[in-house]
């Protein structure tokens, strides 16, 4: 069974275990630090024990200002790899032309539109653009708050959603203090560190039972149900592998209270799953609303919100939505540049096989090293789970640290996540080879070796 | 003094004035706007009785898919122009090198904060950065909810800051359904349009006098004030020119009361006042928290908030405020851009003279039109209030949309706005010349006439 309940400020314990103990620094580094801690505010997170200075970006390359190249196994955020030519060229070509709001009519949007929404399931098929994942996420929990009625929200308790005021009281991750009445959290079946001593459907009943449960506390304050929001890949949680009878139970209860189901896709989507489009396919049940974001423009900041076209002519006649920058002509044409790439470039077929190779050079891996508890994942999103052995299953929080902190010195740079932070995330960009994914493997080896 | 009060919906009522009868349009035009209620929704507003089809824009300029070219009266988020090459460049040349969040160094964030906050007076210090203008009124409202103490937000009852759950509350403009307990609206002074039938002091402490009452409701109901946020030009409001002494007086007042003053700079910043490079400089007041967004990427999406180093230190350590892609380089190397080309044209001082030069063309016309009740602005933030005589005052709402139709008829891009919908809205990208207020002028005695 897993550890105990969540500490009172989960947030600060996650961020000084990412913090570690700071070695001594360049003078070059300390005073970056300084300066930024003076025109950017003191003690906002830098990753690694020793931070990076890095000036370029290619592929699935982060280089430093001393020329040093590492392998970025952490941006999911670069999808289809670093300052890739083609959307630099799609960006440059429309920012050279026009960019302008969406109050006039422009065809760059509709293509663009029509070509996303056509990637849903039935009957998906409206999109609405706002600037980040954030501004997408308020978007849906709006239109199943205001349009849809109910303002009770179900999450993951150790999720993440946003950083807005009505997102942050939806993240698990955060200081509980943050929640109020409107939300509920449960745990999401996590097959390795289960959370109940019960295996097979009786342990899928005890999850599905967490959300019958939230749905009464919330209807015995007086809160109807909005909304079932979820990352369909469950990042933050340690991306544990929850199975589709759970999601096509939980929505069935939560579509019989009156709420929505919302597919936050900001971390699974576009592809990097390897089978699916995105993440909410694998479990074989449409949401409602599905949210997307962080790969959508490869760095470039769009993020969007698809749905049936009739909640989303709602948003925009009833509550009036308008978004300045979002759906403008540039982040437009730097959307269907993402597309275009993906779809030639192959790239969710190489996130499916160089993702299950990965997998497999982990769990090879794995036979050397005790320390090595789960390997686990979709296409390129992929875990690695350390605890201290494989009988107590202990999370091995502080080596998983010492294990980030020392592939970071060899040239590779993760990160950790999940509940107990004792979990590596691999999310590279996605054009990562089988050269690159044994680089990695050979270079875990290696700072397992360093312990 | 003005008109009643408020209809329970001003934005309807506001986006139906805007949208007026629509006339038979083109196939190709009609075709557009059907695959744009498909794809993005229907009935979310388009400018103008004919919606424009755009596809090119440079300088002041907007083009048509016919070639047709419009002067742009309307758009300030192309703040040095629309697609100008030195931020084209500076973008383009960013997003080949490097995209990246801000948990790495880099030094080109660096530069920028320390050179947007040096623009600030002190002890304003320190920068955070976002993408839209709702995230930097979410950040400044969040500090000064969750690290000021306090709950409650004074607003202007005409007011726009966003559109995140927690800013449609602080929306004067949306329905007063959306406000709850927290939030109370004042009337600001509107010297032209008085509400109340005083003059001089005593006008202004009939105004102040709605902030001390607005305070003590709050306080009745056990709400402590956090916050009095103002769009420093009061774009939505209709621009009305604001006697300093009333917001000296009223920040007095909020102070005392414990709260914030928060200026949104989202409309007037960035040098459009011509005096200033604040909109709230011209106040002589220094803000607590001030809040950018719309020109400061002249399109791209980039916004953000500069407060005290202490207050944007305790954001980032205690509420773990983090924006995947607020302050990226690429964002940061085209703020510094807009900053570079509003230098080196002079673009400020161009504000300054062409606005007043723009102001004395309007007054003269107005010698010959009893319709213009008044002309006022600051810098290249003008506006021109249509009234059915001159002293009943009566709001000539119908007659200010025909012209705005009429103008872009002719060639001329501009918007409405104001609570009775009777003001045109003069807000240029900022190298709009002298010819180009001619031609502004010239073209709206032409509109008066066609009525």
């Amino acid at each position: 069974m897993a550890e105990g309940p969540h500490s009172e400020n989960p947030m600060q314990e996650f961020a000084d275990l990412r913090r570690g103990a700071a070695p001594a620094l360049s003078p070059e580094l300390q005073a970056l630090i300084d300066r930024r801690d003076r025109a950017l505010g003191a003690g906002s997170m830098l990753f690694y024990d020793e931070p990076l200075h890095i000036v370029k970006g290619e592929g699935v390359w982060l280089i430093d200002a001393d020329g040093r190249r590492y392998l970025d196994v952490y941006n999911n955020v670069p999808h289809v790899g670093h300052s890739h030519p083609r959307v630099v060229e799609a960006l440059t070509r429309q920012a050279s032309t026009l960019n302008t709001n969406t109050r006039y009519l422009h065809e760059t949007i509709l293509d663009y539109a029509e070509r996303l929404s056509a990637t849903f399931d039935d009957p998906l098929s409206t999109a609405v653009f706002v600037c980040t994942g954030s501004e997408a996420n308020e978007v849906a929990l709006n239109m199943a708050r205001r349009l849809n009625g109910g303002r009770g929200v179900i999450i993951s308790d150790w999720a993440y959603h946003g950083n807005t005021a009505a997102l942050l009281q939806t993240c698990g991750i955060m200081p509980e203090s943050n929640r109020g009445p409107e939300v509920e959290t449960v745990r999401v079946p996590d097959l390795y560190q289960p959370a109940y001593d019960l295996t097979g459907d009786a342990l899928i009943d005890a999850y599905v039972d967490e959300v019958r449960r939230a749905i009464e506390k919330l209807e015995a304050r007086g809160i109807e149900l909005a909304a079932f929001l979820v990352d369909t890949i469950f990042a933050t949680d340690g991306v544990p592998d929850v199975p589709p009878e759970y999601i096509r139970r939980v929505v069935d209860l939560v579509h019989e209270a009156g709420g929505l189901y919302i597919a936050d896709e900001v971390q699974p989507g576009f592809g990097r799953t390897g089978d699916t489009m995105w993440g909410h396919q694998h479990y074989g049940v449409v949401p409602d609303i599905a949210t997307m974001g962080k790969p959508m423009g490869n760095g470039h900041p769009i993020a969007g919100v698809v749905a049936t076209e009739e909640l989303i002519t709602r948003l925009v006649s009833e509550l009036y939505y308008f978004n300045t920058f979002g759906g403008n002509p540039v982040s437009c044409a730097v959307g269907m540049a993402v597309l275009d790439v993906l779809e030639e470039e192959n790239l969710m077929e190489n996130a499916r096989q160089v993702g299950e190779y990965l997998r497999g050079g982990l769990r090879e891996l794995a036979q050397e090293h005790e320390l090595i508890g789960d390997v686990r994942g979709r296409g390129l999103f992929n875990a690695v789970e350390f605890v201290e052995d494989r009988e107590s299953k202990k999370a091995a929080g502080k080596k998983t640290r010492q294990i980030m902190n020392a592939m970071r010195r060899r040239g590779v740079l993760i990160g950790l996540d999940g509940r107990r932070g004792n979990v590596l995330k691999l999310r590279p960009p996605m054009p990562f080879s089988r050269e690159n994914a044994d680089q990695l493997v050979e270079t875990l080896g290696a700072a397992l070796g360093d312990l």
